[in-house]
């Protein structure tokens, strides 16, 4: 935004006391939930910026607003602490901005909570003579231990699962493949700071074979016989790898049927976004 | 926290030169990537400490320590502005905190990435009479729109997919429920600022049947026939909303197979998390 976030404007209850007042107000747009957002980007001192927020708030309540959304970028940090004195809190942040709400209302605050979930995925390539594309990471959790894990990685914010699950596998060892299913997934709490994980285990056909390690975390990659892979005592330790491991046996005899993705519109957006489903056994039910 | 958070420390290279010196420095735990983490909760002004954060930044480093990460409780919003004039970026941030960041090598920070989704539900309750309880809200997306839809909400923080479902069933109607399956699930992105979101779509089966509104939100609840839920033309408009109404019906004619929920432990963590697979597709393989 490069225009000016304050506007000038003459309050009503000015006009009525039949006196004609300019004030500085905060320029806002409105949400959906009668609540307003101001994005500040000119640089401002925090006493002058104290004014304008109070007649600003007071203008908001007068208009029956309930939730104000400051979003604050990295340099104008120096308002920071004036606009928590004045009853802000934080909602969340980016490395670029800082988001702080206020209520206006006596009620609860109905602010809508912060993203809660951090999204991983494992992909499991499977080639034509069962064997599973395995990699060694020579750091975080596996780091020394000599075990052969899946590759695995984090979703990207905007990123799509079946998308992630692709990119990961082509980052680590080179080899292009096509997403097939969701297997299974995974939720876990407190994984990192107060935040929870929901960890996506795909299933993914490769296009190509040749293994090049292409990223600094990844010490080896290779083609390894599935029966070699899950016989690793690491494996055999944990009953959820040996839980992911037999739903790949079922897939890979044919017996079990993942989610997999669909592209689809709605009413509440433009975009198309995936849905993840049995799509199998929804193909089945119309035909019979 | 009730202790100081600075630890008076004799630093190696000052006793090397053969004087020691007292140095104040910001008391701190090591995490799994070669990082520190600095939980502050003392008062403080910020000349001082701009001090000790300098002494420690330049004592980690010479420990080979890569990223700082600073949890500053709300109460000490005074700071921040001083740490991002350090160098300091936002990393999150919730209600009573703003956690900031600093990567001290020259090589490009790998500080792993905040939270990027919100988690949603939605719960179809389905009797065997096959009426599925639908409410209608007076605020949000459908409010005044006359729609009748299923129970919907966002997952707490910490909390259980299936747990949450059964919830905003409870909260919404009264009803209790059991879930059964995760029938499908579908990622958007930008839907909230710039976070993604995770919608599951669960079937529950009801345990009682009398309904009692319980939320502000809540308008109305009742049980309706499935087609004439389905029937909609709201519900008839939306591509996303006909393949969620495709999977009930497969399921309700037993021919869906979605992702139930089996409590896994891992070596990973101590805790039990839910693992969601297709457990039934599992079963019949092992049996086969």
């Amino acid at each position: 935004m490069s225009t000016s976030t304050i506007s000038s404007a003459i309050t009503s209850e000015t006009a009525a006391e039949d006196q004609v007042q300019r004030v500085n107000l905060l320029r806002s747009t409105d949400d959906n939930y009668d609540g307003v957002i101001v994005e500040l980007d000119q640089p401002m001192d925090s006493t002058t910026f104290i004014s304008i927020l109070r007649a600003s708030v007071s203008h908001w309540k007068k208009l029956g607003k309930k939730g104000v959304w400051i979003k604050l970028p990295i340099h104008l940090v120096n308002l920071v602490e004036a606009l928590v004195k004045e009853g802000f809190w934080y909602h969340h942040a980016e490395p670029k901005y800082l988001m702080l709400v206020y209520w206006i209302p006596e009620s609860p605050s109905t602010i809508p909570a912060n993203a809660t979930h951090r999204v991983g995925i494992g992909s499991f390539v499977m080639n034509e003579k069962q064997e599973v594309l395995v990699v060694q990471e020579n750091s975080g959790l596996f780091q020394g231990t000599g075990v052969w894990k899946f590759p695995t990685g984090v979703v990207d914010q905007g990123e799509d699962i079946c998308v992630a699950a692709v990119r990961e596998v082509k980052e680590e060892t080179g080899v292009d493949s096509e997403f097939v299913e969701v297997l299974s997934f995974r939720q876990s709490h407190n994984s990192f700071f107060e935040k929870s994980d929901l960890f996506f285990v795909c299933m993914l056909r490769p296009l190509s074979s040749d293994i090049k390690t292409q990223r600094l975390e990844i010490l080896n990659a290779q083609w390894m016989p599935f029966e070699e892979y899950a016989a690793q005592p690491f494996i055999q330790k944990s009953e959820l790898l040996k839980y992911i491991n037999d739903t790949c046996l079922a897939k890979m005899g044919g017996q079990y049927s993942g989610f997999s993705s669909v592209p689809t519109s709605s009413n509440f957006s433009d975009q198309k976004n995936y849905l993840y489903l049995s799509a199998g056994a929804l193909k089945s039910s119309y035909s019979s």
